[in-house]
């Protein structure tokens, strides 16, 4: 009987099916042979990382010329694209598109990376803290380590960055080296209406419309970006069955979670999590509402709250739906009978699940304070990150590399300088609106007794000091650099009202912080590193580890999927975007496609939309789906509805993939944008001054 | 073994310490004597029974003199105090208060209910489906028999209200017959900002500092009601330690739903509604912000969102809480031992609690079309239910009483039309508001491609519907009130665009609640009835039913707590609402309150609110405290965030009930407000027309 136990766990923990989000250094390529009769090579991977790109913001892409043109999702560029908008020119509503190379217009805060090399630093790491116990000391060496790592990678070179990267949950820590690309600038991007037709109703749903592209490119010196690694379109597109692959930067999945952490998101931090989503939602409507300015100027976090919302509640339902439960419950059981049954295990590993129940118990209760007063979640402003960055950065900054919090470390600084000095504009009444909201959440969540918020607010009621607050002088770039270069000493002389509220919020945010670091985040790391080594012994790496928002690999097929009893076909056609028309928002095509179709100038059986099994989560969006000659056939953007389960598990059977086909995006940019510097470029001509010659 | 865990089952099933909610037939007498050496008598009830009112929207109150001086909170009277309001007097912002009995104000939708006598109707109910099983005969059967007791009940005097009410989950079935009271008349209110001092920060909380109370009068024939049966104010009040009763309505309970329905609650409804609440909040509170109008004519709706958000979530955390759970399920566990242990309960009672598993499994892939179509949770506007009770109402009225929808019965008439013909009034562009969001909540939780959905929205986008549907002639009274007496040939021949919604929406709304009420309420209730009568058998009736909105009395004690390691005092004084006070909504105190502190008329060592360990829940709001000689010594308004639970089990070591003590009470309307015509009336003078003299 024990025997047979734990074959059939041996099976359940084998991925199956099209399962898994492959690191690029341990990809199952012996697996993809038994199923579809190829596998790639090492060149092949190494090809296909190498035009992959990684924005640093969230997303994925894809080199898709050599000369450093970019393609990734609108809604991925949809915040550059709101930031290089005005008052009287709105990119969002009605699109962008750069005729010529100096039309490119930078983009304030897109950073590109491009994998360039993976290293094991596991033993380094997790040799820092051997023999230590969870507390201070080992949370200190164990920073300390992975800045060490960091700087060393990049050896000052501000076009390289370097991150350490847990996976498997603390049983292995690689070092990934990418080449930095913070010169970004737009070159084309279609309107919101068609980018995003059916909106938030038709958000994570398949069938599907949406031609959600835009296109980028990659300057460095001034000049186009040259690499010889990039994708090129496929001619003809994919077809029902044939296998896909997508690589990009799935941000991460809970599929390793115990019972306990996952019990801790069930019951606790995906509801509050909802909970404060729907209602900023609803807030947040509203306010775009209020005026076609406030529409312009909050659209996108709107789209970034709605999109949230519907992705978590997706994954809650996965997690109260009785059968995925059951599954996980059992596979723990499993797995912690084994490593009962076998004493040399039983030593090793044996207490690891409860010590990670230890851990959920003793967070729970300051979660609130964790959140609320060092995450700031309730001072929910680019001013308050701002000037907290200051604050913070000037003070962290007179430390030894190795002893600053790690997002001050040398590594981190070019990113974070980026977001600093942002020419982003920022909209006083949006900020107004921002504060006032999140201080209410504030007092709400930790209650109007709680010392913080006694200090916080003082007699002040939110919105009074939400007013106040937002007379700060950090709108100006200059401001920033000014007290940046100033140091510390300028910070501390500082009477700005925003950068005095960040240094009265600093010592109590620290304090949790440190808190957290040393009590829960040190006892959580032993305990996970413990159950991935007792995975690790019991199976070897025959598994991937969760998403890290680093680069993986996905293999799969353009397939359908069968839903309430009918059958979902996996391709729609530009035809049917117009039988899905309305004419009212979300559901309005833009004036340029039914110019379009009025002109006859549109397909209507090309292929708009496809879905396929590969496993994919957010972060993906963006990612290049190609075939096994790395040839371009779609454009990641979505999953349907049963994907947003693939937090905890992925079923074959319904979980897809959604991309744009290829067939649309060259249909598009040619017959309704007449982009066709663009198309030539995608089809190879070479990229001048002015860009090929206009057909 | 065996013994022993029964035994200690049958102690876990006795109510312990404080708890009950005790119907009037059914109050544990000897048990109160154990323990507070005291037990009311027949004729104490009976008194205490007749003194006692029900506010028919979801409150309690109190007669508090001979000439029908009603005694309730101020957020019980919120709405028609709200109601009576204008653009130019805001009597929620600035209090009301009628000098005179001529300047007593009609409110426009409140019905008061005094209850005369309870009779038993189980085996009529219960008869009439003997042998059937679940469906429509069932269902029929059932229905017309309670239409059938109540007709003959009240015996067509609209002045009577007849009630069959469902007990011990049909266990029991009682009929309550009320005096009702449609003219019902405001007195007095105070300012918002001291009914509701700390507002929803402080909602649930104690310490707590507020004056929530109002005064209505019940009118018959235009005179004040003459009533021999009426709380007095205890000179002194309640102490520290004082036995108190509370004689009210407490709205609904859930403490003996099986597992089943638990586990539905936590992880579907309860989270769900909350998503919902939270999303409307943040809308809301937009929408009261847009102008000191819309702030006036929304506030109460905000309120009431915030409460039910704030009490659902309180229940949420303590279904999720894992003391509760365990409790639950080893209760049920040992109940269901129990049964299967003794083959004669075996037989009857076995598969009972699996039955109800069932029906909550049927029922929850269409809950949503229950909810939304029916139930009309996205068309949440009065214009939308007068509508509908006008197109419902005549088609309904064309049956026979036995064979009508519960809610169009002869004796729920009265009621029904005092809604329909109301002339409260109605604010068009809060109906778009609410109309708007419901409409495209519909879609969002149908979905874009539901049937439903299709009909309703066809190609418009839901804000133009709602524009198109708030141009409905309904806010006329005259006009519902001829399409009324024209009955269904008048609504069938009417254009108004509101009656036309309606209209469409009538035959799929029909449908769906067919299918719930002969599929899904006739198991539940077949279910829910063996497992009352299975309890009955083994516990007879030691035990209180659920609470259902009908009058229950609790008894308790003026007591403190511990929270988080400190005591809290059962007792704040007026004083202390002054060191709250930040001068800021929502700690700013009244004009009012400032003067009379300046002017040093109040005494700041006057108990101003005060806990108590009755067992309470929502509905109880407006209820009387009196102590054992039937002395009113306070007001319920509120329970303290552990209350929460108490949908659940009562735990009376943190369950506290939160009133207004009656040394405030006096105090403000002395020295506050110069209400001496009332304080008089209080103290037993009689009422003239002009009221007694003013001192």
């Amino acid at each position: 009987m024990k025997r047979l136990a734990l074959l059939s766990v041996a099976f359940a923990l084998a991925a199956r099916a099209d399962e898994g989000m492959w690191t690029f250094d341990n990809f199952p390529a012996k697996k993809v042979r038994q199923k579809y009769g190829f596998s790639p090579d090492a060149q092949w991977l190494q090809q296909a990382q190498l035009a992959s790109v990684r924005l640093a913001g969230g997303c994925s892409g894809s080199f898709v010329s050599p000369e450093g043109l970019v393609m990734t999702n609108h809604h991925c560029s949809h915040s550059c694209i709101e930031q290089l908008s005005t008052k009287e020119k709105d990119f969002v509503a009605e699109g962008f598109y750069a005729p010529t190379l100096e039309n490119e217009v930078k983009c304030p805060e897109i950073e590109l990376n491009q994998l360039i090399q993976i290293g094991d630093v596991t033993a380094r790491v997790q040799g820092a803290t051997k023999g230590l116990k969870p507390g201070k000391e080992f949370n200190d060496k164990r920073k300390a380590a992975m800045a060490s790592i960091e700087r060393e990678c990049a050896a000052g070179n501000d076009r390289l960055r370097c991150d350490v990267v847990e996976l498997y949950h603390g049983g292995q820590y690689s070092l990934y080296k990418y080449k930095r690309f913070q010169d970004v600038r737009l070159v084309f991007a279609p309107e919101v209406a068609i980018a995003f037709f059916g909106g938030d109703p038709d958000n994570f749903n398949f069938p599907r419309y949406d031609l959600d592209v835009s296109f980028l490119r990659a300057y460095e010196d001034g000049k186009p970006v040259r690499t010889e690694h990039y994708f090129r379109f496929s001619p003809a597109g994919a077809k029902e069955g044939e296998l896909t692959f997508v690589s990009g930067h799935p941000g991460g999945t809970d599929r390793e979670l115990t019972m306990a952490e996952l019990q801790y998101q069930r019951d606790v931090a995906l509801p509050e999590r909802l909970f404060d989503l729907a209602q900023l939602r609803g807030a947040l409507t509203m306010f775009t509402e209020q005026s076609p300015e406030h529409h312009r100027i909050a659209e996108n976090a709107l789209f970034g709250t709605e999109n949230s919302y519907k992705a978590i509640k997706g994954r809650f339902e996965a997690l109260v739906a009785p059968t995925l439960w059951k599954q996980k419950a059992e596979r723990e059981r499993a797995l912690r009978a084994k490593v009962d049954a076998r004493s040399s295990l039983r030593q090793k590993y044996a207490g690891a699940w409860d010590d990670v129940a230890k851990v959920v118990a003793m967070f729970q209760p300051r979660r609130k304070e964790y959140r609320y007063v060092e995450q700031g979640a309730g001072f929910n402003s680019p001013l308050y990150r701002i000037a907290r960055d200051l604050v913070r950065g000037t003070e962290e900054l007179q430390k030894p590399n190795e002893q600053r919090l790690r997002e001050y470390t040398d590594a981190r600084l070019p990113q974070l300088k980026q977001g600093l000095f942002s020419k982003a504009p920022l909209y006083e009444d949006f900020e107004v609106f921002k504060l006032s909201y999140g201080l209410v959440k504030v007092r709400e969540e930790l209650g109007a007794d709680h010392p913080f918020v006694k200090k916080v607010l003082g007699k002040k009621s939110p919105q009074e000091l939400a007013q106040e607050l937002v007379k700060t002088k950090l709108y100006d770039v200059k401001v920033r650099e000014q007290l940046w270069q100033g140091g510390r000493d300028a910070v501390l002389a500082s009477s700005d009202p925003m950068i005095q509220f960040a240094r009265m919020v600093d010592p109590d945010a620290r304090a949790i912080r440190k808190w957290y670091e040393e009590e829960v985040e040190t006892r959580e790391t032993v305990g996970a590193e413990r159950i991935a080594a007792a995975k690790f012994e019991m199976e070897g790496k025959s598994n991937y580890p969760d998403a890290t928002f680093t680069l993986r690999l996905s293999y799969g097929a353009v397939k359908g999927y069968e839903e309430n009893g009918h059958r979902v076909d996996p391709l729609t056609t530009i035809g049917g975007a117009f039988e899905r028309a309305t004419g009212r928002d979300p559901f309005r095509l833009p004036e340029s496609w039914l110019r379009a179709n009025e002109k006859q100038q549109l397909n209507p059986s090309t292929p708009f939309n496809m879905c396929t099994t590969n496993d994919i989560i957010g972060g993906n969006s963006g990612s290049p789906v190609f075939d096994k000659d790395r040839q371009l056939v779609g454009l990641i953007f979505d999953g349907n509805i049963q994907s947003l389960g693939g937090e905890y598990g992925f079923d074959e059977t319904v979980n897809r993939a959604v991309a744009v086909h290829s067939s649309a995006l060259i249909e598009a940019l040619d017959h309704v944008y007449g982009a066709q510097r663009i198309v030539a470029e995608l089809k190879g001509a070479p990229v001048t001054a002015t860009g090929p010659a206009a057909r």
